[in-house]
């Protein structure tokens, strides 16, 4: 079925409504596949167009699940603010970062549905895992290190962040829910620093 | 209505059905009411029963409410387990009592269905919220003292705990999900005792 559609015949130019049914076929090849088995080839072959025509819309395949589960978010916004943080101020710049992105209403209205999703549904979950997995705790390994739990570190300082958003946005518990920006960075900023491996 | 109900000639005797009763009246009134609203007298009249009998069957409104939600924990065992312990090791014993309780899969289920039902529902969200600031929060702020930012730090440290469950039991990133309790208290104690104000 697959080949059949992805012969050079079938293939329509780009457009709205093509860039749209790129969108549907990507959805639906994250929820069947997951976020890892999914690839640009196949969602490609599922929309009828070619692989190319997704790399210039969409650049990757990070940006193209981003957009799909319409998260207005560049995942480099996040790991290049800690990766050019001086070494002692990760943690300060990570909730500062993580705040910056939740704050922005555009985000964090597809940002909750993500949460909410993975924790109901067990395909949503399998997503929100991998994603987690290869795109955020991957390039803040990276930047914490080759000590031998440093992903362990990296993913305990993502749970502080997301319980925070958790009690914060979805929960809304005080007095975290009313409390400033600059109070919450400053008082998990230098907590989750620890998590940070010595250099 | 619900005074006509309360009349002592409607009152019925204890036994397994009224009990039945009066957690279906529970579940209404914490539902209709909240946490906090919702009181022993309103319940026991819903349920036509008197209220001595409800705290001769469950004690209080706490354990009355952990009941209804068919969660098996004593939210004492927390607390006690924080109140308990030398200052400079709560963080450490707060992962560990956290991760005993998560690890009784009577709890698990239950806990998780209220932390699920929490993230859609504007209901459970609310009852989540006043039995977390209410039972847990209220409790670790005695604890930790008369900082001005005691509630803020009790609860900072709670969030991490949160978001280190939603990552280990709900969405199962690793490596958090297959480490052991040992690696996890040992990584996350210490930095979650930072909150604890200094004494």
């Amino acid at each position: 079925m697959t080949r059949a559609r992805r012969s050079r015949a079938g293939r329509r130019p780009g457009g709205a409504s093509t860039r749209d049914d790129v969108l549907v076929a990507a959805r639906a090849e994250f929820e069947e596949r997951g976020y890892e088995g999914a690839t640009v080839r196949a969602i490609a072959a599922r929309a009828n167009v070619d692989p190319a025509m997704i790399h210039h819309f969409f650049g990757n395949k990070e940006n193209l699940f981003l957009v799909a589960m319409q998260i207005n978010l560049d995942p480099a916004v996040i790991t290049d603010a800690i990766r050019s943080s001086p070494r002692d101020e990760i943690g300060e710049r990570a909730v500062r970062t993580f705040l910056a992105v939740w704050g922005d209403p555009k985000v964090r209205g597809p940002l909750l549905a993500l949460l909410r999703s993975a924790m109901t549904h067990g395909a949503a979950a399998a997503l929100l895992r991998q994603f987690v997995t290869r795109v955020l705790l991957s390039r803040i390994v990276v930047v914490f290190g080759d000590a031998p739990d440093a992903a362990l570190r990296a993913e305990a300082m993502v749970s502080q962040l997301i319980g925070m958003a958790v009690l914060r946005f979805v929960v809304q518990v005080e007095p975290l829910a009313s409390a400033s920006e600059e109070e919450i960075v400053a008082l998990i900023g230098p907590v989750i620093q620890q998590y940070v491996p010595p250099s």
